[in-house]
């Protein structure tokens, strides 16, 4: 039977001794997180998550979503059930300012739960997620109306959301978008055409569905200068706010998955539906993007959620499983072999796990806290760094989370041999799963690109420069500290080797951009190696203040320092490697012709 | 629609152009394998490939294998007849010797149809594959009377075969087995167990299945010093050929398995059913020795096949799938977008894997030509040297080609966006295949651990001498030469990476194995790069010399050289990276108390 336990005791100390939220007092929401709330909260995010939602996971990937021929789509048995509790609880709205019915607490609790959800069941966690995407877009896209009309239903859970990006011939290229949308006269448009991979675009778990689906207005120029942003619900809204008529938009199929076959991913059909314009006319992009990078955080968060897992069962399965003897002599003498823990190969594979787990769970927060900061600081200075901090991470968190999250979840199921190939386990469904994170919501070449074409010269390079500033100051103010030398020390090393590669991107890829585009995503794992490695350095230094000043947790901070430093020796070394290969340029890369390969 | 088109040139200039086959004409058998002859039987076998097993391959999946109340097993539509077109083809005996129905010619041959044959539809080929390293078993330990009773039926395909090693309770530690054998005072035994993950344990294909089961003769000693292997036939053989009665032996149930869903993977249960001794009694494990290794290369071979096929539809929807414009410019200016092979990224994708795919074919067709050599010369010392390449490079094969070849299956999947997640396309059946590779027939840790523990060490380490030796020689050979200097410069500096962590193991894993066992992984891939780079650096020679001879196949050798290049730039370079890490030592891996994980 899949195990899962809430990591509460690491998310507390990551939000209160690594990222310090309680010196955010002054921030809008953080007045009411203090520490005692955020353990409750913490508490009762873990035994939803642990008793409700991981309970229908494996069933939920087995039964999967099925759509019947009236164009309705049934999901799980108990999905339904869970997804109540979720939306009574107000999970959904946990950040949502309370004037449109949410707790309007911190964004950075809101993740560190989030985890949890979605660790314990990713496809039935994608319906509310959809949800809080679009809640995202009309906050800040939405006219008055708008937000009134929709918003306290989307928080509540009755209405939930969906994004329609994607056509048959056009994602990451939206340019090419054909969806159509002709003006009525009376400020409502008709929209028609195909959208297709859509997350929890039909399900009869809510009353409505809200689809902000991206279209074309007539004559509106071409490309994606000539994009725009709709409202289109399942069932229209009266004034009153009342249930009119079915919409002209339908499930025409139910896509064939790898995994996530809890989500009803859905072919939607447009067929002269009525849409309402959110934001500007032919500035639907900028307003989707609003969505897409909350969105970008949530998958980056998956990642990490699905690994979380996919470690807890790896761990639990080579304490339990017997096989062979330690080669440092029996560890179990009474019983017929050790258990398999015993192992190094076992152990290199655990550690290599947990120690991105943790760090991951690091960066996601601190990813977060730069949001909340972003948008609530009364600090002009202090908002836009850590604008600009969290627009350069969320590319790397996206993109970085997800590869190494599915690699973790591939690398737990090889601690169960030939059990880990076998459905009933359910490490084939977390590889399954964690396999769409690195594709959906722009794909990590995407992540890549927009992290080396678009982020690293964004106003002349302000946010890498405080990026580094950030993490050189670190080792700067640590340096005399000899006991984090063996962090620091490290850390700095691969600091350089991102700079020398931020460097020679500056230098060589002016004049002949493949040279950026054939190192992006080396560069991207770079920069995650290093970030990850900083997450680890501030973790350790917490770690050993808390010791130092004789905390409780004394085996849990000294497991900390182990990690940090298997961390520091395994795994950093890396960025050089990454270094070499981005130096190496171009050339090779893009040498032969197209019908050469 | 999914594409393959067997890659019959590249395997021609391995086999004549770097391996040179034609100069091992005093060998048995190779003297029927002239140039024309292996020409005439690579391009009959692509045949077979592409336009009969291949069109099976993604219905198999879909459709899978059906359990039925009365035991029987059904497979996917269409694989009865593809199978026994398979069989009148005489491949499954190729490389048998003539005096048991097969055709005698080199292995160096098979391995070289048999990557197309699993490139095209792995599943299917599992059912040959099994009776190939069951004919490899009885060829070696069985008797005069078992040979000339099993061989001939197994050759021409209507008997197939099977191996039964794992019990619920035990894989790796196969010690632990319980299965047992009673002895009838008839020369037969009555053995009962359960066998699971039994690959093509049951279906309908063939007349009778030869079940290979270890078990423990009653009274033999514990561990793996007591365990025997044994012919269990699924219907008793009469001496006069003429099958009997039904064998106690049943598929309880199939599998729920991740991918290979063509295959049928079973629960088997021995129940009294009569078997016969192979080999000598207790001695077990060293006759199921020749079967597992002949099985490991058939794995390593899996690993390149898979990503053959992936790479090649990557390639094509990459040339046919248009997104967004190249970074250099308009390279489609007629179309709305160009095809997504202009993008670096996606180049740096593709020759990724195609690096991969090369040199792992010529890795692959070197070993298999060791396996000739090691087998058939009349030469001691040649045997020897052969023989000792052979079992250090077994291991490195089946690990690395595995390793490698899912993450380039995820790779190519990759190139798909989220049509690769799609299982119409075919991609995501790719990586599900993929999968169990890395984990049949020893999981790679414990191909690495094969490696580090037992194959370096062996006859004083004589196997990773003649191996540096050989790699060594070449290097200094070309030392002259100009225009080798791109790949012997870095192969060198890869080659002293894996000398010092040897090195670095001898020096400090004799006190302590977990130094050994925590670096084992890295070892395996560090040896793997080196390798893989040493056959680039022979193609890359081969390559200039026909080059420099005018050959006629002008583009293709050109490319050949930009990929070694490629390799030797973007790929080489982590054999420092595995190299810092196996020096970094147990220390942080092992320090953690198993409750601490």
């Amino acid at each position: 039977m899949p195990v899962y336990k809430a990591p509460t005791a690491d998310t507390l100390f990551i939000l209160n001794d690594v990222l310090g939220l309680e010196r955010y007092g002054n921030l809008p929401g953080f007045a009411d997180a203090s520490p005692d709330m955020i353990e409750a909260i913490v508490g009762e995010a873990s035994k939803l998550a642990e008793t409700t939602l991981f309970p229908l996971n494996l069933s939920g990937d087995q039964e999967g979503c099925t759509r019947h021929d009236d164009g309705t789509v049934s999901v799980p048995k108990g999905f339904k059930q869970a997804y109540d509790q979720y939306c009574q609880g107000g999970w959904i709205g946990l950040a949502v300012p309370k004037e449109f019915g949410g707790q309007g607490l911190p964004y950075t609790l809101h993740a560190a739960v989030g985890e949890y959800m979605s660790s314990s069941n990713m496809s039935l966690m994608m319906y509310p997620g959809l949800t809080q995407g679009a809640i995202a877009a009309i906050l800040v896209h939405g006219s008055d109306e708008q937000k009134a009309t929709y918003l306290p239903k989307m928080v509540e859970g009755t209405w939930s959301g969906t994004m329609n990006l994607t056509e048959p011939h056009c994602g990451t290229d939206l340019g090419l978008l054909r969806t159509k949308a002709v003006p009525q006269g009376d400020g409502s448009y008709k929209i028609s055409g195909q959208k297709i991979f859509i997350s929890a675009g039909e399900h009869g778990m809510t009353d409505n569905i809200i689809h902000l689906v991206l279209a074309r207005i007539e004559g509106a120029p071409e490309g994606t200068k000539g994009i725009s942003l709709f409202i289109v619900p399942k069932f229209t809204v009266g004034e009153d706010g009342a249930l009119g008529a079915r919409n002209g938009v339908t499930c025409g199929a139910l896509e064939e998955k790898m995994g996530i076959h809890g989500n009803s991913t859905c072919v939607m059909n447009y067929d002269d539906a009525t849409g309402y314009l959110i934001g500007a006319e032919n500035k639907g992009l900028s307003a989707m993007f609003v969505m897409m990078n909350e969105a970008r955080l949530g998958v980056g968060l998956q990642g990490l959620s699905i690994a979380e897992t996919a470690y807890q069962n790896a761990v639990a399965y080579a304490n339990e499983r017997i096989q062979g003897r330690s080669l440092s002599g029996a560890k179990a003498p009474d019983k017929k072999a050790d258990p398999i823990i015993v192992h190094p190969d076992i152990r290199r594979t655990l550690m290599t796990i947990r120690s991105f787990n943790e760090a991951g769970r690091a960066f996601l927060l601190w990813t977060a806290l730069k949001s909340d900061i972003a948008h609530r600081s009364p600090d002009e200075a202090e908002r836009q760094n850590a604008d600009d901090l969290l627009g350069l991470a969320t590319p790397i968190l996206k993109g970085v989370l997800t590869d190494k999250g599915f690699d973790h979840a591939v690398m737990a199921q090889q601690v169960f041999g030939g059990h880990g190939y076998i459905e009933e386990h359910g490490m084939s469904q977390y590889v399954r799963d964690a396999r769409i994170t690195m594709i959906y919501e722009g794909a990590n070449g995407i992540q890549a690109l927009d992290l080396v074409g678009r982020k690293l010269a964004l106003n002349g390079g302000r946010a890498v420069m405080a990026m580094f500033k950030e993490i050189g100051d670190f080792c700067e103010e640590n340096r005399a500290d000899e006991t984090m030398a063996p962090y620091t020390k490290a850390l700095k090393k691969g600091l350089n080797d991102l700079q020398a590669s931020t460097m020679w991107f500056m230098q060589n890829a002016m004049a002949k951009p493949d040279n950026a585009g054939a190192g992006s995503t080396d560069y991207m794992h770079l920069f995650g190696l290093v970030t990850l490695g900083y997450m680890w350095a501030k973790m350790a230094k917490a770690a050993q203040g808390k010791l130092a000043s004789g905390d409780a947790r004394e085996e849990y901070l000294k497991t900390k320092l182990t990690t940090a430093r298997f961390y520091m020796e395994k795994i950093m070394p890396e960025t050089t490697l990454r270094k070499v290969r981005i130096e190496a340029g171009a050339d090779s890369v893009m040498e032969l012709a197209a019908e050469a390969f």
